[in-house]
């Protein structure tokens, strides 16, 4: 990179708690002009998060753009984009959630450096953390640092995957976004795995989210008051 | 896996003729009843290639799934799938020829390794070579290596990505076809670049393949005979 150039990140923006707060870091560390976000329609059921990332990008100030994976539907067989497959906590027999959709961060990821590769962004921002993983092995810590060497030498690049919370238990995760000044856009974000809004409150996301920002100590804005 | 079970193998078959020649080589493997193979459709100019798949998938006796995938004409900005660039033999600045799709062998076999995990598959056979690479990075041995490092991890899975050809010049890859049987099938294949059957014989990509089979001595059962 021109050391000249600014540098310049993409995050890969869900429309989640954890990808909201990472988009806050984002625009710390780089700066909002430097930062853009990057969402996937990939056939979630739940069709609100693509307008939850859209409005916080816009809150925060920053490029969204959506691109579309019509792969994950056409490989079939997971809760998460399958509409016959009822969510549930079980998990298989590999031990992984049901909501488990093979790889999807790494296609995730490498999709969003084919988007930086031409743009010349050579920061990736993600929200993946292994502290509270849930089971899925596409977040941790050595997947992410085993992808950033595969992409690398696959697109002869110098990209940098940014994690910030990899190993911030949620409590910490919600501290940090309070600290960012991430909280206003928490009201915008979507992390109920029954599409509920406001949130069931009852499914293993819900229950995880709340967890977090009872020992935070702080209130949810997404949480309506009763 | 179950000592029990039949290795099964998953060959990624564009329609050309280093895949055919590696789905040749996984049914001496593997036997033939253990290989299937996946096509993507990723928006490629010369949609040719999905039937060439097919019927090479066909004659080999094994099922063929055509996979789509609609993310890289949303990234755009490539010569193989945006109709508005022409394809030259010039290089970027870069040094990568213009037909590069940024990590698109990446997004292959990560797709190919997503649909192989819910079916028991530890076998990928794809045809990348690093020795007439031609610039691309993403067919380069450490580039596999690492890939297949990030996708064990991410999926917590035992896969094997084998590349028969990656260090085999053009015309060992004509005697490997020969000797494997696969030469009826390379009539079926598809290589030239400009979308033309019969192959136009001008473009990179015929020349390469025209150099292979004379340097090896055998006719090329694509190219009709004046």
């Amino acid at each position: 990179m021109n050391d000249l150039m600014p540098a310049k990140a993409l995050v890969v923006l869900s429309g989640g708690q954890d990808s909201t707060t990472c988009l806050y870091w984002a625009i710390k560390k780089f700066a909002a002009a430097n930062v853009s976000s990057i969402t996937f329609d990939y056939g979630q059921r739940h069709r609100i998060e693509l307008d939850c990332a859209r409005e916080v990008a816009a809150l925060a100030g920053v490029e969204n753009t959506v691109l579309p994976i019509n792969t994950f539907s056409a490989i079939g067989g997971d809760a998460l984009t399958d509409a016959e497959i009822a969510v549930s906590s079980k998990v298989s027999e590999a031990g992984l959630p049901n909501t488990f959709v093979p790889g999807r961060n790494l296609i995730f990821l490498t999709f969003a450096a084919a988007f930086a590769y031409p743009r010349a962004i050579e920061n990736i921002v993600t929200g993946v953390a292994q502290t509270d993983y849930s089971g899925y092995p596409d977040c941790r810590e050595d997947t992410m640092r085993a992808l950033e060497t595969a992409l690398n030498l696959g697109m002869e690049s110098s990209l940098s995957i940014h994690t910030p919370l990899m190993h911030l238990s949620k409590r910490e995760t919600v501290e940090l976004a309070s600290e960012l000044g991430a909280l206003p856009a928490m009201a915008l974000t979507h992390t109920c795995y029954n599409g509920e809004r406001p949130p069931c409150g009852r499914c293993p996301s819900c229950e995880l989210r709340a967890r977090g920002f009872a020992e935070a100590g702080i209130d949810d804005p997404l949480v309506r008051k009763s």
